[in-house]
């Protein structure tokens, strides 16, 4: 029995609401259950260094957590000086993930950014983020279609969202909250598009290690929540 | 006539929306037109260094702003290394606000760190966290009453709110946006108790300098609109 | 009773001298009793990015103290990694005050930085910069007069100077020393031009609100101090 | 065909040469190919601020590279004045792969750091370092045993060993080189124990989304390449 | 013939302005000619955390020069965000110099920090410092003696001086100023004691190796030059 | 008699291993008994900001230190997010000792950098690296003669290595291990061409200071070891 009295393969309420903000060429408010990411999209006129004068762009991320997102307050990075590791690797994990389903060459030399911030945490923010993320690189590239800067079908290729699952309590589960993803003997992070490739995949013991036949147990389940998340995509900016 | 149209006198809408935050011990996001801080209060259990084994408490406040919260992206201070001049000298001046009104004596020897970040900006953002890290202050503060931890109405002593007035093409006008700030003359931000009591005055001219009469006048529109303000404050927790 | 016994209007013995520097353009030693403060004025030839190609110079200020400047030595910024909060407002109050009495399109695509390091601190650090920094920025523009760079009486539209006022056992005094600053109730700067108009304000409450009367009682012991240490600047300069 | 003519499943020559450092409680120089990395295991006597006064001991890991272990120079981190993501990501797996097979209960209140620093790069060395790693962890953990501090076997569970396999030109290959790895469509890393039990599980697709079916067969490579290392440790440590 | 019209073996005019400072326990304002240097020595309270509860005292020294006391501005170290390698170099001779004189048990449990500031430079400004240093030193142990918290002729056994010699166009000189300095062939900074022995050498070719007898002749002219600075000590704190 | 039983004039066995990295231009493994040092010379395609566009080049040196090199283990630089105060005095040391013998105009509009990480440390990492550091960018400049870019003869002027030599419970010994080097009455350091010119000395007195006659016996060991190790370089380089 999950603590939230989900069944394995049942994932909490998910929801995103678009147009967020006022600045943003585009914008999503996703919510995972109790964990709550806000997402923005930058057109931004400078390239990073390494890509100036190539027929490339580029999209990235950026992520951060507000201090007392969580249960305890944490020190705030900008205070503290430095992005910390898991930071970083967030971060590098979501702008990966969104760049899987674009064509750079398409964009033309144009950088955008896509800031995930949690409001609120629960367990499962990197994939929230990536999920809420595409929507709001999504309503980006429509802002820069109507403008006629670029063509946006081709410019993206999928969907993107992510799913994490995990062995809780000796049960495989999908889309494990705070509480399961604290004693969790394994968890893993699935990015897929919505043809079903993998993007990436990232699964780590936490206590002891787990099995082949496990590991694909994880798979199968991730497969099934991420086409659920990416039909939701699809209502959403219908 | 102001760009939105409003009276000299007249603020933006303004609401505060309490209780935003799961595990904050008090949280408020609080509007002032287009401009959105998320405020929340943190009981931490370390005290800063020069204060412990004192006999009093301390209140202190943090503020940031999401990267796109603004027309363009600016960059993220985590990323950056470090917090701004404007950054600090912000939160300086929440946190001194928010501590004229407490008696941190009767509060004992606790830490209460309210964070202020803004969502989405539009001018007038130290003003509206001070007047709503009121609020979070306050909630924290009665979540601490109700755990017979503290006497709340001896530590909060009154309300604080604050509001910017300013010199925009030569006329006084209350509770400045962006558009009038980027264009005023002079900018001033004034601090009041619900009594009525000056906190903090900030007052600075853009281009000429502004006659003591004209200062007089923003002081009085300032005085208005705090009144206005702190009513406000006392519906929300009525 | 003051404890340096003056009137409650008599400032502290003020002096300029200038030409302290064989390096600087223009330099000032100013003392406002026993806080002593070097200014210098330096001509660069960069500016920052941000107005680089556009037809305006920039005047822009820095502020530091020597570790032992005070009666506990502090830890020196430069070891420490970073300016804090304090320098930093500190150092934008001086540059706004300075640049508010210069015509910026006048002095065409340079910059002038006045660093103003305090070798001894006694109260009233940042007042004293302000009111030396502008020899030092005088002198400085006339060195670019001779050379012809500029026309100094265009670039150069009015004196500017500043005085610390605050209500210290309930009476309102003016130029505060640093016993008096550590025990005041209020403290508040006050910038001014040499014809009157007002600058800056910043007025803080360090226990009790003050109200608006008490206010207006500091503003006008500061129209009089400002106007001796116009004075003062004017001989200094003849 | 592979770039170095090996056969799919083949991985590179692997080498462990012991106790080459002087000081450090267990060293190894681990050479996968043409990737070198010197591993040194320390036992200290302090402990990470938020473990003190537990009775568990804990294993961490740092990882460099020197500036010119690549093609090209890379900045030293030291000057950079901060580890990036990429080093971050890298040390946290080394980090959770070595305490996979460590009791840390067993340990006790004590800390082991193993420094992990790529002499020469040519692909793979993360997984490198873990491989080596273990052997420099368990030469300190005997050289403790020893010294009746621990007993070993109890402390150290099991061996772990990592490989990175990839798909290249359509085809899964093993133990991908620099050439390999620049040009590979997906590359994953597999850290397991040797019993083999999955510890970690890393796979990024750099172009197209790779396949389920792809990934077992990525997984199947990394069974048998890490079976091998297993067998080279037990080896080198005989 | 020196561009100063000093002989080889000619000093600048070197003088001591002590108590120039209201708060530190002891000050000196050093001249080497235009080579202006303040240095404080400050008690402290607390100890370099490796040196506590031993039964030895401390004494070390910071260096910093104000942006301006060069003949181009220099970027404020504060808000470069560090100390360069040229700062900690001279910060780090200027303390062994001083600590060379100092019995750091007959000091007992204490730290002295010498502050040492370069208002003005014109070469030999870490000459100047130790050589002023050590009269502030003198005072502050002066200062402890007459409070009865050490013996101050046990904890201070001799002077300390130093000086730059070096090849300027072939010829052998003492004491360089910056004009030489810059062009001069060979530099070094000899530090000394009253009694004559050798404290610090540091000699650098800037062009051309120097040979053995050419440095002997150096050593020969600080000998010389020590001895004047060493009396000129004797009668500043006569 | 030495700790290490070698004769007051005797110097570690001493090691050149050329060619000991894939990528690097240059490279050597110098071996000063147990003191280990590898050290790379790489071409660079930029210029440091200040040297661009003269017609001259660069040579400059990094140093570092693994964590374990040591007894004791030391934090990694790059964590700590700064270079101490003694790894840039020595980088600065390496790299002014280098250009000591190198034509920079000879050498063209191009950067060599030398990296020097001591990977086992027993005292004298320093002359170790600049004696190694000479072959590794001989090796470079070789490279690039081969390839028509230099005339090598012209721009590598002569050998540079280096010694400490040290006075030891009373006599003066050349080459000190780490357990002479702890307990040193004074430390020099000699860099001197294969010609016999001096390029940079360096003494300290670590405890009493040292007379005129022990120094000049310091200088000749030195004379006699540096005229060792350009012999070693020699066949080394043959």
């Amino acid at each position: 029995m999950r603590p939230s009295r989900r069944a394995a393969d049942e994932m909490r309420a998910v929801s995103f609401e678009r147009n967020v903000s006022k600045h943003a060429e585009g914008s999503c408010l996703v919510k995972f259950g109790d964990t709550h990411v806000l997402c923005t999209a930058s057109l931004e006129d400078h390239m990073p260094a390494w890509l100036r004068g190539g027929s490339k762009g580029w999209v990235t991320a950026e992520y951060g957590m507000l201090p007392r997102a969580t249960g305890d307050r944490m020190r705030r990075e900008a205070a503290t000086g430095k992005q910390g590791g898991r930071t970083q690797e967030i971060q590098r994990l979501i702008g990966r993930s969104l760049r899987a389903v674009v064509d750079l060459r398409a964009l033309g030399e144009r950088q955008i950014t896509v800031d995930c911030d949690v409001l609120q945490a629960d367990g499962g923010t990197r994939t929230a983020a990536i999920t809420g993320g595409w929507i709001a690189l999504h309503d980006c590239l429509t802002w820069m279609g109507e403008r006629k800067m670029i063509d946006r079908d081709k410019v993206l290729k999928d969907h993107v969202a992510a799913v994490s699952c995990g062995i809780y309590k000796d049960a495989l589960v999908a889309d494990l909250d705070y509480v399961e993803d604290s004693a969790a003997q394994t968890d893993a992070n699935f990015v897929m598009t919505g043809k079903g490739g993998l993007v990436e995949i990232q699964g780590t013991a936490e206590g002891e290690p787990f099995s082949p036949a496990q590991f694909l147990g994880l798979l199968e389940l991730a497969q099934g929540s991420i086409a659920k998340l990416v039909a939701l995509q699809k209502q959403a900016i219908a």
